[in-house]
């Protein structure tokens, strides 16, 4: 028969048997022992109290102050006074392994893209609109609240996205999600129930992300390609595809600006196919020159769902964006949100809300506009000095440049030869469907969100020869 | 041709054209109307301010106050010495019509379920364990981070598991998740994948949660009745599943204990049949007898997905939930927690790890064990006095009971007749898989996590002859 569990809830679940006829003190000791031993309780993590112990256990407070007493004396505990009796060092067993950070060598610059400058996020002002947002929740918010998102945040969305994207945006068919790939995640879902079959999405793209959404969701991925004037809608049209996915403002990641021909004949194949277009308006709100580009959205909000993030505005690790949906898609999206996770962080929208109201968030935009302006500065006056004739695009917005390598360069080969010299470089070729292009040019995907001035030019210096295959980049 | 889209992002998206030799001025001055007419900017909106749109606009700011100046003169903003300039009230047009709010009677008490007290959540705590998390975050935590949730806090949440709930629980197989509903669709996914074609649920139990994950992952859903001693083992061995979603330590909404030889059962079928069980642990912090109940997984931690939540220990608005993984299956949870939302928030991780690392979480939980005794104390007080020939069961643990009402009550007639009360009730139907149960006796599941004691006392007393069947609540 299994023993009769008894315990201080929360504190410590122990078992003593009241059947078994041992004496209760010299059950708990082995209890508490064994928890140690089998690191139940880790070395540092505190005991209850001897009361709470007694009382949750229905045994005297004599009984567990002496069964404390004697693990004192085996050195399993230890105790100061004034302070809680804890685990002592070296009596729990070793704790599991855990995997060995990764070996990250230091880095002179690290061109990672898809990274915002991390140390700019604006801590101070994303607690005090914690503060600020928390204590004007109602306490019904506390609840689980209305799976779209609620309606504070929503509202201020919409205000915020109409304002900067010119986006046709309606409280009512917003859904605030978990950032990016949640949004693609539901929209696909969406799309499929409704009897898309095939979603388009461009390349270079994201391949991965797109495809992995569209499995889950039972759709077929079919890359189209992009060229300078961003998707080639003529070559859309010629597949099955009722979905497609596009970064219209800014492609990922070659940085060009879908043509505005071209965004009239997408939102014509979309009505004539009675098809949908995802947009990935992912880092519109930096952009150097003054010929921004409002969101597809805005031209056809009944045809386009709209994903955006501050995953690049703020950091990812909020974990925080919104869909603009077509009315009709709206609810099924929303059904979608509420059986993927019941909805987005409360207290998280919240905060975000009273950030965007207050202009604190409009501020920190600027702020980082500045910063990356500097940082795009940086880059372009490093590569004409250390490597004048390699060609640079993209560079309308967000940040990162598209580099083209040499004819004959070998990417990884110099993405190999870079980390050599602690330069972190990244090469185009993930962003492509690797069965559509044979062979591809080298091209490098320079992000500059997360690097400093001083280090893009000396990170540029570092490896300028590989840049211009003067040396090992070319094979 | 498009017009030329000119703006001061973040700010304001505006378009001039400076190639239709229409005034700058008088085209500025149309847009920021026309912006405001259809409600791109709405009532009470900020402007950004003359210089920062002159400078983003090219234009002079001397022509930028103009355009403002007329506006305002128009009538289509406002401005306070001082204060930024603003849309007048009454300028823009109506907002998009809101759902009204649903219409809530002031209810006397309402014995909804799975409701927490949501009025007690300690908000100081949780914004001091943010500021004390956030601040304490190096700053590479601010982006993407591990799909599996932050080893702080994977750490953190292994040493509470064991300790409280005696589960066999390594960080290196926690899965941080958005709570349970998500935990739940990430398990089945992940199941799906690895063959099981059939999941089990407990009947009475969750079937349209259990359902909708179910489906979603392309699994069956099908039920297995509850008996007093908990899901019903031979049964669910009669079925084809190779997975089964309980609720072990109390069951929902029964209230029944797993009984010890079922408990054992269950995992000899699971290592018979190559099964996995998946254990909602969702309320096991609030026990009242002297005998908590170990979760499931520290038996067989190769065998179960152990889900547990803040929903019911702090409030569902934090979503934050985790899975404890059999080793074979947290890598690729991890694969599609990435696929799904590329993690939970990295903030609200640290912040709860804060919150339980310094024993505040503990000490939330020993009051909310109070709180809530002293409610169940009152409800049980409420029925003998009103209702005492009223069978009520479930009450070991957690913040509901089930009240079985006379033979020959109308569950949906007593619910209806107590709302007209301005009491509300809730009833067992929803629990059940349908076709399974017929007839079924009718019984209430009442919730006391968010009812305060007097508004227990009144509410039972105002609708104790519908429980009782003395008056409208038999047929």
């Amino acid at each position: 028969m299994p023993p009769e569990w008894s315990s201080s809830p929360p504190e410590l679940l122990l078992a003593v048997d009241r059947t078994s006829g041992r004496p209760l003190r010299e059950q708990l000791e082995h209890a508490v022992r064994d928890a140690i031993r089998t690191s139940r309780l880790r070395t540092g993590e505190r005991l209850p109290s001897t009361r709470e112990l007694a009382r949750a256990l229905g045994l005297s407070r004599g009984l567990v102050q002496e069964c404390y007493a004697q693990l004192l004396a085996e050195g399993y505990l230890v105790t100061r006074p004034g302070s809680a009796t804890r685990v002592a060092a070296g009596a729990a067993a070793p704790p599991a392994a855990l995997r060995p950070p990764a070996a990250t060598t230091r880095l002179v610059a690290d061109f990672r893209w898809g990274v915002p400058d991390l140390a700019a996020f604006p801590v101070d002002d994303w607690l005090w609109a914690t503060r600020e947002g928390v204590r004007a929740m109602p306490t019904a918010q506390f609840d689980y609240g209305d799976p779209r998102g609620s309606a504070a945040l929503r509202e201020v969305l919409a205000g915020y996205l109409r304002r900067v994207r010119a986006a046709a945006a309606d409280p009512e068919h917003i859904v605030v999600c978990n950032g990016y790939a949640q949004g693609l995640g539901l929209a696909l879902r969406v799309l499929a129930h409704g009897g898309v079959r095939t979603v388009a999405f461009e390349d270079p793209g994201t391949p991965d992300t797109v495809s992995a959404s569209a499995a889950a969701a039972g759709l077929r991925a079919i890359p189209v390609p992009v060229d300078e004037h961003g998707l080639d809608v003529r070559a859309l049209a010629a597949t099955d595809a009722r979905a497609v996915v596009v970064t219209p403002a800014h492609q990922w990641p070659t940085g060009v600006v879908l043509a505005p021909e071209r965004r009239l004949a997408l939102i014509a194949w979309a009505r004539e196919r009675d098809a949908y277009v995802v947009e990935d308006d992912y880092d519109a709100e930096f952009r150097y020159d003054r010929e921004p580009v409002g969101a597809l959205q805005g031209l056809a909000p009944d045809r386009v769902v709209s994903l955006g993030t501050v995953s690049k505005s703020l950091v990812p690790a909020l974990r925080i964006g919104w869909m603009l949906c077509p009315p009709e898609l709206s609810g099924p999206v929303g059904t979608e949100k509420n059986r993927s996770d019941r909805g987005t962080p409360t207290l998280d929208q919240f905060a975000l809300a009273r950030l965007i109201e207050s202009g604190r968030f409009d501020r920190h935009l600027r702020r980082m506009r500045t910063t990356y302006a500097a940082r795009r500065t940086a880059l372009l006056g490093a590569l004409a000095e250390h490597a004048p004739e390699l060609p640079v695009t993209g560079l309308a917005a967000g940040f990162h440049a598209v580099a083209h390598l040499p004819d004959g360069a070998d990417e990884q080969h110099v993405i190999d030869a870079a980390r050599a010299r602690a330069v972190g470089l990244y090469g185009m070729s993930p962003c492509l469907a690797a069965h559509t292009h044979t062979p591809t040019p080298a091209r490098l995907v320079l992000g500059f969100g997360n690097v400093g001035e001083r280090a893009i030019s000396s990170g540029i210096a570092a490896v300028a020869d590989l840049l211009t295959g003067s040396r090992t980049g070319r094979r």
